[in-house]
């Protein structure tokens, strides 16, 4: 069995750091001109490990393994969120490039704006054939606005086909990332492997009620939306810990009252809530709640209140054969300190998913820091994630696992 | 006993009416072209009445009845919120202006600003003696922004002096004002007898949690400063109809998370909550059951609660005598249609009332609309509380009350 170069490995993370370098993160929005820096630098990497490198008309980056037979696809995303940390994204893109230099059969692959400057994970679905020209003439810069065909004009994309993936070429696809939470620090482990991505079910609350004078409107009489919202809430959570998974999370991003001042009962209040699991019968028992609480609500209330499903992703489950690999060259190079654990964030791999058997790997995140300049991660375990990683990739490859 | 000339006070609400129409409203925001027209002519109706009229350097208006003998002070407001009603506040100055007419001794006073588009009862304070040049100099339109220098210069008013109400002179202070609530209408009443102008006690919460990602933090670490807000309300929900009077309201009128994103576990809460009574007592028990509930919060979260008291203002019971007279002669004019009822809304009267005995008398409300240039009621109740305020002004005179 080979070795990856770890320190080579490093020093690659190291000098792409620096391209937009913040503090001690990086500030890198996607199609901005750091961000082409860092593309063209990782261009010029993969063609030094002699692969086929092109970038596309999204700004996807595909280095494809000259040679014949069953390939892996490695990799993640490039760009930051702004002012964020220097390992996310930039990890799983470095260990593609390791793995390709110890002379593995990997395409490594960067897919464009995971962080969703545009549109989230708009670069996983266009490799996967679901991004449309349509959808893309719709898309602008969530902060400041500016359309992505003149981002990706002014990125010299313009008029670049797009390519999308080939699933029969590759065996599996691998993505090594920061845990970007504290589960793995917290019981002092180094290796995270990842059983699937969860789904986020996602809804939006609208209560109606009747606006009018704080002091004028008795409290039998009153319709009070915001109420109406704060008890629906609690009835959450009440209820949810009841029904949900062993580790669902719920939450409720948002509440707004309108019209939100002092003296004025709210006539409409608005609630973003959202819950996560990996197991469709979970998340399916906890939607049955949410519509019972909000259906009891309107038995109750003087207000109505509408539950709107703003979206309902797919678990992506990570592949058994691909885990137990990452899982054996984890108790190998790291002996118990590893573990298996859901990923709570979405990623470029639950698109691959739907390809191809894919797998995710996590290293720890120093006090589950992320989308921050101090985001980090010790040196020591990027380098036992990349050794696991590597050996994982060589395992399975040889392993009797068939093409997908 | 004299009568006033409902069909003349009637009229001159219809000429009023005409000044900055809006609709079936009004659009006379303070200081406006609009209303310093309305102004100049109150000050024309005040004349033909027979009363010495100034209009002051904060655009109060007073109508000094020219004889000797106690006298009673009856008047609101003329000025309106943006396209608003017909009735709010130009009830009370024209329903003087009736009762100067029928040749009561009143002096019929107008105070600027009740509405607060630059300071909330600046007319009121500036005619108690309370409110500072100082004071002044610091406010400005909450809508646009204008100083209230600029506005009292280019209204004309600049340099004038301003001037403040001698107790002495009056025997108390009448004010016929619109309900602004459904509490007459919804029993079929035609007269409310206010028993005073509740306080209102106005808090602000603020919750810290930690901000988070909504999907990699499980639900024993994190700390939702969000959920910490709604479990604090969904307590006092619970325990105030515990403790509170029998008219108490309170209301939570906003709250907002920090950052108010879907998939982000708010890290910041703010709330903004208030209550209002006519009781003391009843005012300081819902107080301590309020600290008490943040104090539970802060033993049972892992987020910490700040209790900050904004403002605490004074409860004004109006005048036994006064309201005895005002119930004797709804009984006499409007029998069985009538009942005493507390003001869930500030009035001039609360001012009035820390230095003369006062009272209050109100029309019912259509539809409790207020604020709104919808806002209206059947002339016939008009004309139903001129003769009630009228009867009672006549006896409270000639009791033997002693002047304040």
């Amino acid at each position: 069995m080979t070795a990856p170069d770890t320190d080579r490995f490093l020093r690659d993370l190291h000098e792409l750091r620096k391209i937009g370098q913040f503090r001690t993160g990086v500030h890198r929005p996607t199609y901005s001109p750091e961000d082409m820096e860092s593309r063209r630098w990782l261009l010029a990497r993969l063609e030094e490990c002699g692969l086929q490198a092109e970038m596309d008309g999204i700004g996807n980056i595909i280095g494809r393994h000259p040679g014949p037979g069953p390939k892996l696809l490695v990799g993640s995303h490039i760009e930051t969120q702004n002012q964020a940390g220097w390992l996310d994204g930039a990890l799983g893109v470095v260990a593609g490039v390791a793995l390709a230099r110890a002379g593995l059969p990997v395409d490594v692959i960067c897919f464009a704006d995971e962080e969703g400057h545009y549109g989230g994970f708009i670069g996983s679905r266009s490799a996967s054939g679901t991004l449309t020209e349509a959808e893309i003439d719709g898309l602008s810069n969530r902060y400041h606005g500016k359309t992505l065909r003149d981002a990706l004009r002014e990125a010299g994309l313009e008029g670049l086909p797009r390519f999308t993936l080939d699933p029969a070429r590759y065996k599996g696809f691998f993505e090594l990332h920061i845990e970007q939470g504290t589960q793995l620090e917290s019981r002092g482990l180094q290796v995270g492997v990842v059983t699937g991505i969860v789904a986020i079910w996602q809804y939006r609350i609208l209560i109606e009620g009747m606006q009018d004078h704080a002091g004028g409107t008795t409290m039998a009489e009153r319709r009070d939306a915001g109420l109406a919202a704060v008890r629906l809430l609690a009835r959450i959570d009440g209820e949810f810990p009841m029904v949900c998974g062993e580790r669902s999370t719920w939450t409720c991003g948002r509440i707004a009252l309108e019209p939100g001042a002092q003296s004025i009962i709210p006539g409409r209040a608005e609630v973003l809530f959202q819950f996560r699991d990996i197991d469709v019968p979970t998340l399916e028992r906890m939607e049955r709640t949410l519509r019972a609480i909000v259906q009891e609500s309107n038995r109750r209330e003087r207000c109505t209140a509408v539950l709107e499903t703003m979206s309902r992703s797919v678990p992506a489950p990570c592949h058994p054969a691909m885990m137990d690999a990452l899982e054996q060259a984890a108790e190998e190079i790291a002996p118990g300190a590893h573990m298996r654990m859901p990923s709570g964030a979405g990623h470029d791999a639950q698109y691959m998913a739907r390809l191809m058997p894919a797998a995710m790997l996590f290293t720890p995140s120093i006090g589950g820091i992320s989308h921050h300049w101090a985001e980090d991660t010790k040196e020591e375990d990027l380098a036992v994630n990349l050794r696991v990683l590597h050996r994982a990739a060589e395992r399975f490859l040889a392993s009797n696992q068939p093409l997908s």
